[in-house]
């Protein structure tokens, strides 16, 4: 058992790892320590189960679980805890243009949310998670408003880089 | 154990029923021995896996697996029992017009298949499974060869009643 | 300021509150407090702007907001504050099918996550807010446990209805 | 304050400025005064707002809005301000087939509403707002009219062109 | 001719007066003077050239054209007029849902804009006639203002009437 | 063999018939024989491949095919026969919204077109096998334009019609 | 004028010529006359009229008309002659993903029927001009008998391919 | 007649055989002779025809049948024969993303099944095909067995891959 861990990434296929890979750098830039591995709904049906059943008992707070297609992985991993999970469609090689993904994600029937994010939006699962875990942690309430102030300060930035590359800005907040 | 069985269908919900109801009917019609009952994929994980992961060896040939919404029984069946499964997509209540039901059952990847027919059509699921059934069973086969009789039947009877009612019919074959 | 409240449950009109009501009745149920009242993202920007930026100074800890149409309540929200922020997409009288409603609410750009549930499934929402609340109280993790099992038997007993009904049910688990 | 400007162009991200560039060379072209920056309804939220207030009060007549995925800054822009909004859904790199852009930009609810135009289509909102302009500018009508002669007589020169390369044009006006 | 009305508002068909009287109704109460009638892009094709082609010779300073599923009316107009068209995509009986009457109006080529509203959002098109027409016009300014507080007080309203009937409201601004 | 009809209208059941019986009509009144009958792509293969073959020989010119869902009945006429096929879509019961009907018929390989019409637009699919057999009759093509006269004719009383009920009209053609 | 073109092949822009030059391909090769230019029903709206009220005077039979996003050409062409009308779908660059061409020229209203075939299926367009006119050319039926048996043949010989590279293929018909 | 052949594979063009390859393939892994060819259902009906008429007799099995745009293969085999028949929907060059392709497969009407597998899913089509003779063939039932346990084996392999690459797993099953 690795207490240490708050947050579970889990991915239906390695090779959603390029998507899944954001969760990861966001909550690592956020101080948030997680566990990140390969568990698939359909594949291996059995480690769906003992992963989700055990990720309370391991000291996870929340599941973050991405996936293509027919993506059933978010949706039964919430059915087998009480954990909050967050779901990340991915848009797959053979997915009907991400639709697959998002519906089989999103639409979950009542009794059994599912926190879904955008398309391939790994981040704000990252994003998310750190969110749900500082209800309860006040240094993570500030880590999250600075994120959301470098933001801004960027967009500002890109302002001003426009202006410097000769556009009309009339307006200077 | 109930040998006698040969298809298990299996409904989300017994909201459910009224569509699955048609894939029992044309069963009983063509004398295929069934079981029915509920499986939540959400609510009950474990009786899923349980269901699923005995299915083989209470005798069952072929399952059915109607649900709706984000729709995880029929693959979720697939991922656990080497037996065909038949996925219906049912057209729930706050379903965004089928497209989740229809979607989150046929787009399963590569390795474990769902036999998805068109949305509600549960009865075009017992078909299938009878056919499933037919490739070793003469009587069956023969039982399908008059069932398809009986459709073109119906169609020279209607063709024939819109001719009885006046409507100009050239052709006769 | 009102410190007794957790959640606050915000929509775009009063029109919406049929839906939203099954979050209010579900938090209820499970014994947290909320606020409820109407903010317009458009009618009423100003009021946005100060619930929003209050939100977290006035002690709530999860934001649930619900819109229809080109639904911009929980991305504006979730704009202004760092606590997680629940949308819910409602079907509108002139929604186009939902898909304004669901879009215009899950696909928010990297940076600014909102947790997304089902088309008009504000019980979920309720669900996902208990959830992670749950994640600092263990009361209410045991709430959700007990949640989940009631699911589960409402299940099994359809099932149970379904046998005493006729049907034939060979799977007991 | 800069009274010249009597349209102001914003975006969500500098990532959309090759797409409303279009917007500025039309501009450009008709002779109508316009500023340009970047103003991000997500993560910049005071910008936003500060933005659309002052808008009237410094001179601008109409505003460009371009934004992709969940594209708020349209709507947002038109509930803080009485003057007329063009929206631009821009399709972004991981929009849904630019499908959301759309949909959270036009489908705004009665009382405000966003004049929208096509995917990327910022040239045509360029155009939009010089139309608008027109309706108390004589010149600018008479720009605009200028405008629609050279489409049409491009039209007529590629015909030539087609002619000229030796496919049978039977139809000369 | 007819110099006093400044907005027309033509509709593909009669059937579709209830929707579009949204538009008339809107610009009575704002004082905008307007006509309103039918012009069929596809049965009356010379009424829709003629129309188009004399509404800035007759005064017209917009038109708002509202038409149902392969609806060419607004564009139609867009294409032989400068004056600032406003489409009304209205969801008629055999549409696909009002897909047909978005895209047809909304995807206009470069050079011949649409200002496209939501589907069957025809007071919109009405409001957004008359901040065009307040681009010059600072009494009407004032009125949009006007009618932008008498929203925002509606909501305020509908938020006190939900207090009133006893649920929880811990925010007032 | 019935020489004088010139077009075979087809349906996939006789459920098709109240949506078919306007291209009947519309050629009764404009004075084409037809002939009507039900023909099953799915159910009545044989009969499918008959009544095509024999299609021109029994002297048809034009051939309308209407069918619902997964619509190959219009696709296999054109299959099976060089006259022109025209495919109305219609909007059956279990239909996916007539997404399912307008692309199983539109979407033809190259080789084998069908003439396909709006979604239940059997009037049209009628209009359209005049407009056909018009390229070889003069008194049809006559007919033809009459018809449209009476299109715009009845436009024109719409509108005054909506003047005679006092709304402001201020274009008279 | 030109007695001799049987079918006129009008386009939006001479950028749909890649797509449209199938069309003029499959007559040249049937031994059809036609002729083809550029008519953009947006930006050369009187070449439009122009050219649909002189086709039927010139000689000309069918029209085709190819347009992509909100593609207004061919049932404006068609709401002005009585000629039959085949509207070709044409995938522009901004179009979304086709959708908008395609509903924009199927959708017609009752009475204005344009005859529709697949997206970018330019060459369909042609096979079914020569259709209609075969309905009064014998000529021309032999050469379409021709064409489907050519299409066979070359199943055929791919069948005899994939056989000669070792693929197991039991059926020899 | 080919005694051996289990399985027909067949497909609308041969431009479809890199997808259908894959049919093949997993069949040939598992044991299980078939035979693969050209079919197409609107270039050679007759073929089609023949050879959906005589699989039964010539000891097919199970058919696989792959087709893009409005496909109509599946469909109208499945019309002629009483063999269980798996569509493959193709997403062919001209495709609309693929959405015509399945939805002409999946919604087939009542009485004539179509065992539906995911966009380009061919493998599934194999598996499937394999599943169903299993359910008379214990042997192909443990190949079945092992093929999903090399499934399962895989996925942990790759969780090892990541763990090895450094990256932090603290589940371990």
């Amino acid at each position: 058992m690795n207490q240490e861990y708050k947050v579970g990434i889990i991915m239906g296929s390695k090779s959603d790892l390029p998507v899944m890979q954001d969760a990861a750098d966001i909550l690592t830039e956020l101080g948030v320590a997680f566990e990140i591995t390969v568990v698939s709904a359909h594949r291996t049906p059995d480690r769906l189960f003992d992963y989700a059943k055990t990720a309370a008992i391991r000291g996870l707070k929340v599941i973050i679980a991405g996936a293509g297609g027919a993506a059933h992985l978010p949706g039964m991993v919430a059915s087998l805890t009480h954990l909050p999970v967050i779901g990340v469609p991915v848009k797959s090689s053979n997915s009907i243009d991400g639709w697959d993904s998002v519906l089989s994600i999103l639409q979950m029937p009542n009794g059994i949310p599912v926190a879904t994010v955008a398309l391939n939006a790994s981040k704000n699962a990252g994003l998310l998670a750190a969110q749900i875990l500082s209800t309860a942690d006040e240094n993570l309430c500030q880590a999250l408003i600075n994120y959301k102030q470098e933001l801004a300060q960027k967009v500002l930035d890109s302002a001003n880089d426009m202006q410097a590359e000769g556009l009309p800005i009339g307006y200077n907040a």
